[in-house]
């Protein structure tokens, strides 16, 4: 098939973080881009040389014939490329001063600065990739853990796009033959179109749902699963936090110099990416015994996804103990009765008769039966996420959000159908649904919301 | 002239600065570079497409034959290469968690974690940079402004190498021409061969006297020149700060979600870095009257290269201005009057008779003469640099220590010649100068030093 490009003017940005490093990329887009990179080049004739190449040479200001830098320059012609258009990345030496120094040059020289997303935005305007597609390029790079990473690759890949894809020919396909039956009213063949039009509805709907069963595991996977960990003072809730953040669980999401403690701490526990909530609160409560304490503990666990309620079998449960447990009672919470070396006067089968709530017997300070506490965490939210790492996921809220809406418009088919309105009326209805999903692709997004999307992305990307 | 170059075992590397961007580059260098990478690589076939070539794949865990993401490769064969050897960089979606799972990837597929510098490393030990030009390769990742940039730039082409290669070649012609009269004692030429060896050390010592001329210059163009903002209460002090900081002219040396307060500010007048002192203080000092005030403005005094004190023009000198002029007297100081739209009740001529430094006479809330104080401090520290951006300078406290060493022997040669030692003792000094110098360049430096040396660059360089 050949895809005719739109010319788009040539962009330029910094494509690698911002810091002092070995190498940096200042990334050209468009028509001129090899154009204007040569003018700055001096070496090989970058329009000359074959494309998907390397040249050594040094970036220059044309009008001082001052040496910028040396770099290696790559030239990319489209269609191959990540935005279909002429790509060329000049990679050079590290350092704030000297790439933005080159991105200046580039834009002196005919370049305009790239918005946030930009690339991404045209590797979609061109047609190589679908908004979902777009999505979870971004997810990719603010991917938490490797799960997190595979799910977004799955959707790079292309499956949440083909599932909307074939539901949206479903529903055209069902449009298509009402258009027969209204171009043709001699055939009355309303009954029959209309249990099609319902069936079809109802097909698709439960396809949906299954999507959007998928919707709040891609969302932790996405986000990380916000994670309060309560008990009263001296429990171990700082011996948790511990174990939880020691190196090989920690997931650096900062970067160097930044506070400690405002960061969000995020762990990896079996690949499930847990944010930390409070975690300054933790040390503080558990250092001095303060009233304080309590509060802070509500407020961690109103924004929680999942509580770790922390009792002491070794003592008896406190009237503080009775109030967590009922605090937290109808939140997702996992039950460990700690400090099991220093003996049981709170036993597994006491709190069973008192919750659903999973329970884990440890002694964290021992390093008893941690595993299983990481195996009950896995459990409580991604029973089937171990072979459903391919499983396409819908991992945004902008999906979710679309997908119920052509929820509803399906809903409204089937009603109209079952209250016999006119069909022409009810395709109404089966052509928003269509439309809907067609957002989620970018196949009939507006243009707003298209540039809503991508500005939420890195520069350079 | 055909170089042999070591072998060494393959590293790899994140060489782009880590954090969230459009993209993150892992690097390979080594003899199983590409073989590695190939193991890794699902597209073309690395190990047989050409040299400097770029190719389009996916990264797969060879064991699971999962997709860790999709990713642009490039193959640099050796010896046309950063370090010579073969270079296989791995041009992924940015983002931490995948980022890393390649570089992991490779770390499990034969590769060694590369030390901090070891790429730099292998191009000096390859023989590609001397010890100078490995060292301009940090300044330039760290330069500060476009001027910094430009000397390490200068450096990097070789300049400072081809002085001291030249000045060690004077000295080794001088000990062959010795080693002569040494094995012909019968041609009894000590007096001449003394004369000689005395003018050679003259000459040389000179030369390295020229150099060192330049190492203030080039440590202010490497590290910033430390700059503090004194004056009594509301003289103006924060209106020069922000002047100072405004957008075009601060310079951008944090990463986001770094705190303001601990920042060192950075601010380029006419290409000139200045490292802002104690800006927080400053601040502080002008909201209220402050005792501290005082004692702040002595500490940052004392770490500053360069003072601005700031006198009100428009009131009679304080017993705290009288103070402040003496406690700065020795050092670097520009005199600022300002206010001078509200009069004149402090003259420049009644400063001038007081002291030498210069006087600028400004309004900086009227912003005026302000382009004066710039030129001043531009004029106090770099009277020659506006024509020495090519210039070769010493950036380094080790380049100027070891010219300082070298200075130091030569001085014993011409010593030892003035007071007649045997000449095969001053030979002893003459040939420390040239290790010494050879120790700049690397030619003669010892391992511990290049260890060490390499050690203080960034990981990925």
């Amino acid at each position: 098939m050949v895809q005719v490009l739109t010319q788009f003017d040539t962009i330029a940005a910094i494509s690698t973080p911002i810091g002092e490093g070995g190498i940096s990329i200042v990334r050209l887009s468009g028509e001129e881009a090899i154009k204007i990179a040569n003018k700055v080049f001096k070496g090989a004739d970058l329009t000359k040389v074959p494309t998907h190449t390397i040249h050594y040479g040094h970036i220059i200001d044309p009008k001082t014939n001052k040496v910028i830098d040396e770099s290696m320059v790559s030239v990319m012609r489209g269609p191959k490329t990540f935005t279909r258009e002429d790509i060329v990345e000049i990679n050079c030496h590290g350092g704030i001063v000297v790439t933005n120094d080159i991105l200046q040059l580039l834009l002196a020289n005919g370049a305009r600065m790239a918005d946030p997303g930009e690339y991404t935005k045209r590797a979609f305007m061109n047609g190589r990739i679908d908004l979902t597609q777009a999505e979870s390029v971004m997810d990719i790079v603010r991917a938490k853990t490797d799960k997190s990473r595979e799910v977004a690759m799955n959707q790079l890949a292309g499956g949440l796009m083909e599932k909307i894809k074939a539901m949206r020919q479903e529903l055209l396909d069902t449009m298509a033959q009402e258009e027969v039956n209204i171009d043709y009213p001699e055939y009355d063949m309303d009954d029959m179109t209309g249990k099609e039009m319902k069936d079809k509805a109802l097909s698709v709907s439960a396809k949906i749902d299954q999507l959007l069963k998928t919707a709040q595991e891609g969302k932790i996977m996405r986000n990380g699963l916000a994670t309060a960990i309560v008990g009263r003072p001296n429990v171990g809730k700082s011996s948790l936090l511990n174990y939880l953040t020691q190196d090989d669980k920690a997931i650096v999401t900062d970067v160097a110099g930044t506070t400690r403690d405002t960061l969000e701490e995020y762990v990896s526990v079996k690949g499930v990416p847990l944010k930390l909530i409070d975690t300054a609160g933790i040390h503080h409560t558990e250092d001095k015994v303060e009233k304080i304490g309590v509060e802070r503990s509500k407020k961690a666990v109103e924004s929680a996804d999942l509580v770790l309620l922390l009792l002491d079998s070794s003592r008896q449960l406190s009237t503080e103990d009775q109030n967590l447990l009922r605090f937290t009672e109808n939140k997702k919470r996992i039950i460990i009765l700690n400090k099991s070396d220093l003996g049981t006067k709170v036993s597994q089968s006491m709190i069973t008769k008192l919750t659903d709530s999973p329970i884990v017997v440890t002694s964290i300070l021992q390093k008893e039966n941690l595993d299983q506490l990481e195996k009950a965490i896995e459990k409580l939210f991604f029973s089937g996420i171990e072979n459903s790492a391919n499983q396409v996921m819908v991992t945004n809220q902008r999906q979710a959000g679309l997908l119920q809406k052509a929820k509803r418009s399906l809903a409204e088919v089937i009603n109209g159908v079952d209250s016999a309105m006119p069909l022409d009326l009810v395709q109404i209805d089966l052509k928003d649904a269509w439309d809907t999903l067609g957002e989620i692709t970018g196949e009939s997004a507006p243009d707003e919301l298209i540039t809503e999307l991508f500005s939420q992305f890195c520069l350079g990307k």
